[in-house]
């Protein structure tokens, strides 16, 4: 149970998280603040927000839990914010969809006062931004993955787990780097694919009347391409290696399906649509992870 | 009103829409044929079809409208099943995805009877397959699209049109060339991209682990590359070239997105994701076709 919950970013991954540690009773008040006064209002008044903070460091006053929810590239500049009032028994947390960047962010400007800082990030969203699409039901069911530092304080750390816990999720427990690989792979890559693939309909010649033939397979490929472009500005700068690479996979493998289209091989073709047809049929979300998996056991 | 429906292919898209038709009170009596006799005696047992028949031509026997819907590669072998019973007042329809090679298979095959043929194609289907997902709303509130030959006798295709706009669907109009181009853009590429992105994450060290990992935006991402294997051969196949000009036109916008991340263009990159962004916020699933349109009117 926590006396404060400092959140910065009144958004929809801040205000649901709000509300769901409200739901929970697992917080008796929230102090918010936004870099828009618009928002932190309307916040307040949705009930997602008990008091609004006219900036970040107060909403860090007095608070024993501080989430940072705010576009990553704005991480540091918060962190450069609030430093003065970061305690070592206060815990922070961020959600931001890439990790090292934050990392990095919080080795520069914390320094020593890191150990209370444990990286989080829920992976859960929607493509609708804002706190009017807050939603205490966002994480129940969702993977949260921490990737705490060798600094970490213990017991924040399994406070941290225990609270996203506590709130439906399932903790997972990696490091940044390999965090980073990950999502890059099945999250940033499949974003920057839907927004080439939009772009590329779109801005042809007849792209309109295409576009109106569209139907239902259409509709859920390109539904991440509404996705915001500053947030997702930031996450692809971020983490651009890392999804660079993997874009660079991916052109293998539709290289390899154009080729066999190309010579006529049917059988090749089918084999390589079969693989993909057979994988994504037997996959689940949230399924169990592969017991061969790498050392980052679940926290608990 | 039909007296008698002769259904060659008893899969998921004949049979919904035998139990369309039905439900409509559109047909009296349904005589069904699959390849598989197994197929035939499930969708019999289902209420899909009411007798089955031992050949196509059996199925075509007797009837007054006929639908095709087999994999398109099978289209050609179909008609030449068919031809002897094939009579000028009989409606003969074919569900494919793909038409420039459906008509011009009709056109070696028919040859003069080519008059009762109305090529369709209705923008419907689950990536499920088989007769047990058949469903008599499958087709509802879908777009159909008619790509008539000059051959093609003007009463059967207003038949043609009533009969698909009498089960909830919308019908447009189109050349076979204009279908396949506008087809190849909005789902032909986006099953080749998945299927290459599903490939492209699976098959690489940590695979599975990325895939445990990953969330509701992947799930939508690639649920088309759960499709049917040996009907995306088909259909990738028949319309390589159309595909093949899609995809080369994607890896061009898939490159500047690339680019401008490489060189951390932060303002170009949201300008590109949020031209993505925008159109498919505003995009609507069978939206009114623009006025712009060209000379492609609606049926009636």
């Amino acid at each position: 149970m926590f006396q404060q919950l400092g959140l910065i970013g009144c958004g929809l991954m801040g205000g649901s998280f709000a509300l769901a540690l409200k739901r929970a009773g697992l917080v008796k008040h929230v102090v918010g603040y936004s870099k828009s006064p618009s928002t932190t209002e309307r916040a307040r008044r949705a009930g997602v927000i008990d008091t609004a903070a006219e900036s970040a460091l107060l909403a860090v006053a007095g608070s024993d839990i501080v989430l940072l929810a705010v576009p990553v590239a704005a991480t540091e500049s918060t962190f450069k914010a609030i430093r003065h009032l970061v305690e070592p028994e206060v815990l922070i947390m961020d959600v931001g969809s890439t990790k090292r960047d934050v990392v990095d962010a919080a080795r520069r400007v914390l320094k020593e006062r890191i150990s209370g800082f444990v990286p989080a990030h829920p992976i859960a969203g929607k493509e609708k931004a804002g706190v009017h699409h807050a939603d205490a039901d966002l994480y129940t069911g969702r993977q949260v993955i921490l990737t705490p530092l060798p600094q970490t304080d213990a017991l924040l750390l399994q406070k941290a787990a225990d609270t996203w816990t506590a709130i439906g999720a399932q903790v997972i427990r990696m490091s940044p780097d390999s965090h980073d690989a990950a999502l890059a792979a099945v999250s940033h890559l499949p974003h920057l694919l839907a927004f080439a693939f939009y772009n590329a309909v779109a801005k042809q010649p007849g792209g309109d009347e295409f576009l109106s033939l569209a139907g239902p397979g259409f509709r859920d490929f390109t539904r991440i391409a509404a996705s915001d472009p500053t947030i997702w500005r930031d996450i692809l700068l971020a983490n651009r290696e890392e999804t660079l690479k993997q874009s660079m996979r991916f052109r293998h493998a539709l290289e390899a399906l154009e080729h066999v289209m190309r010579s006529g091989n049917a059988e090749a073709l089918e084999d390589l649509i079969r693989s993909a047809s057979e994988g994504r049929a037997a996959w689940q979300m949230n399924s169990p992870r592969p017991s061969a998996a790498p050392a980052v056991p679940p926290l608990r």
